[in-house]
Order: structure tokens, then sequence, then C-alpha cells
């Protein structure tokens, strides 16, 4: 099965043509949240069919065009329910009349999350598995789950994607969600420069004099043996943990696949939460494993014959 | 349909003979669980004969035995994975032949929150909806959730009936289970006395003169104006409603029902519940109502027609 995919992130939108569980052309559009998804059609579809063409493909070659949008979306009907300040107006908008007006083919959308772990599950670091929990370190925390093989989705098109959401203090920070302690309030990429400029001896540290203040340049000023930037670091590492043991008590998958940019750092994550998962988790038929995904910004294109598939399968039913 | 129903306390097994929605007949039997299942079988046994006798039945008017245990169990295969150290012999035990044996009628088995919610979603503060989480607030915390219709168990049987073992404080108390900060270990009935007695001023407590030191006590000494017990009263109110939180993050449901003992104060902890579920849970399609469970020790003996429908529906299969 071919198809046309899109995942729309903060900064740029991925933009394929796919085969299955290989990438036939592919590029990225840069653009500007604030202002909206509705400007963004026209370039959309222009990629979409410069992309086409150097595939050497048409339109009517591909079974869908799948869709992984930054928010809360039911994907049986398209309707995306909380755009999370990313796209406001692709609420209103009728993506589904878009696809089949441009390209006379039908419209598979799902969180960007959920299609990441589909295209990992199909084509990597997950692949074989039918239980697995994912998360994505980044500016938020990302989570999505597959259980017995299929996306758990719940009734209101918001189980699994809120994993990062899973509180890991009561008594924690105010999540941008509206939630106490989530672990994406306590260690995600935009909650981060707040507490390590409240952490105790931060003006001593390297990291003051950063102009801008992530898990690279913690990770960066840890390596080189910086106290305040070691703490950090290991706090983040621990409220992750946390967060992994919470998915894996939920959702009880078989692994953990662990994604974002951050993973350039996998070497000194992964042992460190397969160590907190052994020791910590309940799990009494063994312990799950932890990895680094596999396919990067490919994950979200990767997922799209897989969401197709159950689309296209679902209208047949 | 007609049912056997055991469910299986730390201090006593419920047995009765039900019918569809209703209890025909129904007896406790104490326990010691330290002494194991094995020599309860033949209590257990004659108790379920004179309970089929005094509804004027016998054993072939009912479709099958149900039990409700307190660990994780597999229903499907009728496998104890983990015991939690009550009843530890049952793991070894064929209980499906003591089924066919005594009363030549089918087994089906499940863990006891889940049964619980069964009973509350067919006959309980949960009928009509599909989509709920329980929480059972007592020695333990136990969990349960139903998506879509069904219970969640997951791969390895424990989804779902972890939801007492959701993180609420990454830097927490050791939890009986082997994880850190538990919403059972910083709220529960085997936690609350030593996180009472390490209180700041609890010598001067009321509480500190008290023999057994659990919710009721401390939730008596709270309405009397004792200012230790008001603190930890509210301590335990918001580790479960951040649990509940979690919990809807996780499972998407439309309603919460808590249930056990300490529901006896539901008109102080379920307002507060739904306050902070109302303004913390992230949830666009509206906020998940939060109740009391309305059956009481019952709960888990009216799962057992639902458990058995859905076991004996597979076998026709």
């Amino acid at each position: 099965m071919k198809a046309l995919a899109l995942d729309m992130g903060g900064s740029h939108v991925g933009c394929a043509v796919v085969d299955e569980d290989r990438i036939l052309s592919r590029s990225a559009l840069e653009v500007e949240t604030a202002s909206g998804l509705s400007e963004l059609l026209e370039p959309l579809a222009r990629t979409l069919r410069g992309l086409l063409q150097s595939a050497s493909l048409t339109a009517t070659d591909c079974a869908g065009i799948a869709i992984g949008f930054p928010g809360i979306v039911d994907f049986r009907t398209g309707k995306i329910y909380d755009t999370l300040k990313k796209y406001e107006d692709a609420r209103e908008m009728d993506l589904v009349g878009w696809c089949r007006e441009q390209f006379h083919l039908p419209l598979a959308m799902e969180n960007d999350a959920r299609m990441a772990l589909l295209g990992e599950a199909y084509a990597g670091a997950a692949r074989g598995y039918q239980d697995v929990t994912m998360m994505t370190l980044g500016t938020g925390i990302g989570g999505a789950a597959l259980m017995h093989g299929s996306l758990v989705r719940g009734k209101h098109a918001q189980a699994g994607c809120l994993g990062g959401h899973l509180p890991v203090d009561f008594n924690g920070r105010l999540c941008a969600c509206g939630n106490i302690g989530c672990a994406e309030a306590e260690a995600s990429g935009w909650a981060i420069p707040a507490i390590a400029r409240e952490w105790p001896e931060f003006e001593h540290s390297t990291l003051a004099k950063m102009t801008t203040l992530g898990f690279r340049e913690i990770f960066a000023a840890a390596e080189s043996g910086d106290a305040v930037a070691l703490a950090l670091r290991d706090r983040c590492i621990r409220v992750w943990s946390s967060n992994v043991v919470a998915n894996i008590h939920a959702y009880d998958p078989d692994i953990v696949v662990v994604g974002g940019g951050v993973m350039q750092s996998a070497s000194v994550i992964i042992p460190r939460m397969q160590e907190y998962v052994n020791r910590h988790a309940w799990s009494g038929w063994g312990k799950p494993e932890v990895r680094a995904a596999s396919l990067g910004n490919e994950a979200g294109l990767l997922g799209a014959v897989p969401l197709l598939r159950e689309v296209i399968d679902e209208t047949k039913v």
C-alpha cells in the first residue's frame, strides 16, 4: 500500500510519499503554527504533488492521506477535539473534504504521538511487538500505547496519548494542561528552564551563562562535571523513569520505546531507565525492556500505512 | 443466568448464589489468609451448597462459578500470576478441576477489583456506562478500568488493576509493590499509620492516643477539629484526587467510581475529588463525574454473571 503522509510538528510539517514501511520521497515545510493551518493547505498540496512526481507516482496510486496532528484527534471521524494551541483553526476545517478535492483520496488522522508509535511498531524499535508504550521527550512529553496490537484511544480519543500527563508529584508544578505535577510539568523542554533557574546554586553553574537552556545544554554541562547540571539531569531521568513505570502499570506492555531529541544521550538515559524499571515496576511476568526509538522524525510518516489500513478495513466492515 | 460467586477478601470470603443482578442467598466465611486457600476449599464447598439449598436451587441451575481473587489473575486461563501474599498456595492449585469435581461447573476467575467494577457497571453506580474507572480505598488501593464496555486487562493481566500503583510522588515512599511513591504508598490503609506518626506535632494530636490508626479514626478526629487529623485527611484526599486524574488521563472514562470503607465519608471526599477533577483533569469533551460506589461488599459478587457471560461467550466462539 502506498500513501501520502503529513506529520504536523510545531516548527515544520514532515511530508512524504510512503510505500508500506519505506519512504519513497520526503521533504519538510517550515511553518509558523501561530499562523494556522488554512494558509498551509496550498503549500502542502503543492509539496505532496511534487513528492508524488519525484516518486514517479500519481495520487491514484495511493490508498489515502494520513495526517499526524499534535492534539486530541478522533481518527474515526477526523474530528479535532483539542489543538493544544497549535493550528487552532484546524478544528473548524473540513480536512476530509480537502483531501477528496485535492487528491480524490480518503483521510486518516491521528494524534502525532500515536502515529509515531504506529511507525515504530510497523518499521522501527517496536517491530514485532503488540504491546508497547511510547514516550517522546521534547518540548512536551508525548505518549502512546498499543495493547494487543491496537492503539489505546478511549471513549473521547484521549487515552494513551496523555502518558506524559500522568502525575509524578501531587505537590508539584502546574502543567500547561491544567493538572498538577505531570511528568511534562516536571521534566519537559518547556518546563526545564524555570526548574533550572530555581535550582540552588544555579547562578554558579555554567548553565547560568547560556542564552538557551534545554536538555542539550544540561546534558552537555553534566558531561563536563557541572554539579547543577548533574543534579538536573539526574532529576529529569528520575521523573521520566517514574513516568515510564506509571505507563507500564497502566498499559502492561512488553517494551517501552523512548523517543525525542534528547535520545542523542540514549546511552546515559536508557540504562538508567531500565535499572529503575527493573527495580520498581511491578510485573510478575518479567521486566519490560526500555529501548530508544529508531526512526526519529520518520516515525510519524511511517505510521501512515498501518493507520490507513485500519481506517480502510473499518469502512469495509 | 444464575451463578455461584466467591469474593476472596483478606479477612473473609463472600459467598453467594446470584441471579443476574440479584443476590439470592449470601454468607461470609471468616478466614486467616496466612493459612492458605487449600484448607478453605471444603468449607467453601459446604457454604455454597448451603446457599444453593436456601435458594431452592442445585448447581445444575447455575452457569458457572465466578471467583474474585486479590491478585494478578488471567481470567482466560484461571492462572494466578501474583498473590500479593494472600492465599499464596492458590498459585499451584487446580481450581478449574475443583469446580468441575465439586459442582460440575466451569470457573471464571478475575482480579477482585475488576470484579467489583463489573458488579458496579452491571448493577450499581456505573450502570449504563461503558467507560469507567474504579478505585477502591482500603488496606491497599484497588483499581480497575472499563473501556468501550470491556475490562482493561493487558498482555500480562495487570493493566487497569494497578490503578492505585500509578505514582503520585517520584520522591515518595517505597510501596509494598516495590515502586516509589504509588498512591497506595502515600494514602492507603497500610501506609497511613506510619505517615501519621511522622507528622509534625503528631504527639499533640488526639490521634496519638489511639491504639489503631486508620481512615476512620483520622476522619473522625478531623470532624472534631484536630489539626493533625485535618492535615492528614486533606493530604489523603489530594493524593487520591491526583490518582483519580492519573486514571482519567490513562483510561479516558465518562465516570469514576470510588469504593471502600472510607466512603462512609463520601460526603466529604467525593465533592473535593470532583472539584479537583474539574480543575485539573485534561478532558476537552467535559468533566468525568466522580461517584461513590453503591454496592459495597456485594459489588464483587454481582460481577459474577457479567464475568461468566464473557467466558461462556468466549468458549462458544
